[in-house]
């Protein structure tokens, strides 16, 4: 059996739709992997591109559309409602068939020097590939953002784990990591109040007091008009999305506010959907058949979950 | 103003009330602290005691107790479903009013020196109190229980802070702490079935990926014929009540399991049901007053959190 990994750059552009295409081209109809998605959020100036597939032809093609976003990316002219510290922001590799979590660390470091030795751009290591306890989490690095990086990189405790401890002047620098898969998740409030959105995401992120396995935070959506609590699921297996769901829209009562739809960047492994329904067919009595069609499953998702602009490609095995 | 702490101490003695009236005898109309409350449990075979007012007052009829307690209870022939490591199992002092947590410490230590001088108990110093990081969690200290305590007292990472590193034969050791107050609450489950309390304990509890400020456990009270998920609230701001019993409910939904009441073991500060109540009167658009009466706050914790055994001198305001 070939391995396969899923490979999810961040690109910090969500609104030039003609450089988004320029960045992915050299990632479509490539052999050894699939572009499963790219998702480009002009509120987030942002895009989340999902490849899945043989890691060493995915390195490549990463490395690739790297040397194109550091043509198309002036991180200084560059601004958008989700924290970023590079041009190419993150990226992370998560194991998902016949390859361990070891070898996704030693791809994320192969990539990292790669892409430093070829463009000079500072890389620092992140989840399972830290080298460093307080680089475990990616948010401690990623404080201070682009443009506090320039101070922060040259104190000793932030030199960075590959390159000179000094920015890219316009591209900033690289998250390279290995991780669990992670559920990104954002759930829609129907308010424009961002304090509603901010309380809630005070309630469920473990930094302050929440769930163990949550990250989470406000943000509006000027084009969509209304804020939404966007999430990172770090466990999905301890924090099932249902839980973080339901306790959504538990405290949104107070508020008088309502859970409109919830949506996923990215894929999620089809483990976690099954954790989740299986839980709203038990309350409701109905059997659950895990052996269920990826179809039924995308249908009870948008059923129960508000699930909206999702299809079953969204589900990981969908695409293998 | 006079220094009012409130001390809570344990005792490892629910069933013969012959002996938990000697016990709680030297604690009853003293001049300069009032006692509470006690409850004997006789499920968890122990008694927990609410002390309130004068700190040295407090301390030399704790000292007291504890000659009787060391007379009446070999914990060689005690059991019950609270886990426990000494006859008097710990003594937790709260401040309350014009008193810091420093000063909590300083009594707490000297109620330590006290009882260890006069009946040679080991004690181990725990919470705000700790003088070792792994101690500040009191379940650190008393896993294994009064069993195992007798060989981990004897390893050098497990030196009690007072006293020599043996156990007492029939008392065992004591924990003795500093804290904020904390919220011992337990829901009750409508099933005999251990496996639903344990289940939710787990969903809600820090340790297995739950919110960050709760521990939890499941218990089958034999005498009631049903389980409770039985549980502390570290600290009630960032995990209030309201929240636990509405994600208890919402997890007990997939069992078919209905929450039937909720119950506090010992007090609870007014700010903390204010907290709590507060999101029920949102939820239902009523305008909710902070000035209302201790009878009325009662009347609606019984009504939206559904207590029972419940009336105002739980609420630890009414008492001072």
């Amino acid at each position: 059996m070939p391995k396969i990994v899923q490979c999810v750059p961040n690109f910090s552009e969500g609104r030039d739709l003609d450089k988004v295409e320029k960045i992915v081209s050299v990632l479509k109809n490539k052999k050894g992997f699939k572009l499963v998605s790219y998702e480009p959020d002009s509120d987030y100036n942002r895009t989340v591109v999902t490849l899945l597939g043989d890691p060493l032809k995915i390195i490549d093609a990463v490395v690739e559309s790297t040397g194109i976003v550091l043509e198309l990316i002036d991180m200084n002219k560059q601004s958008g409602e989700h924290p970023r510290m590079g041009a190419v922001d993150v990226i992370p590799f998560i194991p998902i068939t016949n390859v361990t979590m070891d070898e996704c660390v030693i791809y994320a470091n192969l990539i990292a020097k790669k892409i430093n030795d070829k463009y000079d751009i500072p890389i620092f290591m992140y989840a399972e590939a830290a080298n460093k306890k307080n680089r475990v989490k990616l948010p401690n690095i990623r404080k201070g953002e682009f443009e506090g990086m320039k101070d922060k990189i040259k104190e000793e405790k932030w030199y960075p784990d590959f390159g000179k401890p000094q920015i890219h002047p316009t591209f900033g620098v690289i998250g390279v990591g290995a991780r669990i898969p992670l559920i990104a998740y954002n759930i829609d409030l129907d308010t424009k109040d961002i304090k509603v959105a901010s309380n809630i995401a005070r309630v469920i992120r473990f930094s302050s007091g929440g769930f163990r396995h949550i990250q989470a935070g406000p943000v509006y959506l000027d084009k969509r008009g209304h804020v939404q609590v966007t999430l990172n699921i770090l466990d999905y297996k301890k924090n099932p999305i249902y839980r973080i769901f339901e306790t959504v829209k538990m405290e949104a009562l107070r508020y008088q506010v309502k859970v409109t739809a919830s949506e996923l960047v990215g894929l999620l492994p089809k483990d976690a959907l099954i954790r989740s329904l299986r839980y709203y067919f038990k309350v409701n009595r109905l059997e659950f058949n895990k052996e269920m069609s990826l179809d039924n499953l995308t249908r009870y998702a948008i059923e129960y979950l508000k699930f909206r602009d999702f299809d079953k490609y969204k589900i990981i095995e969908s695409n293998i």
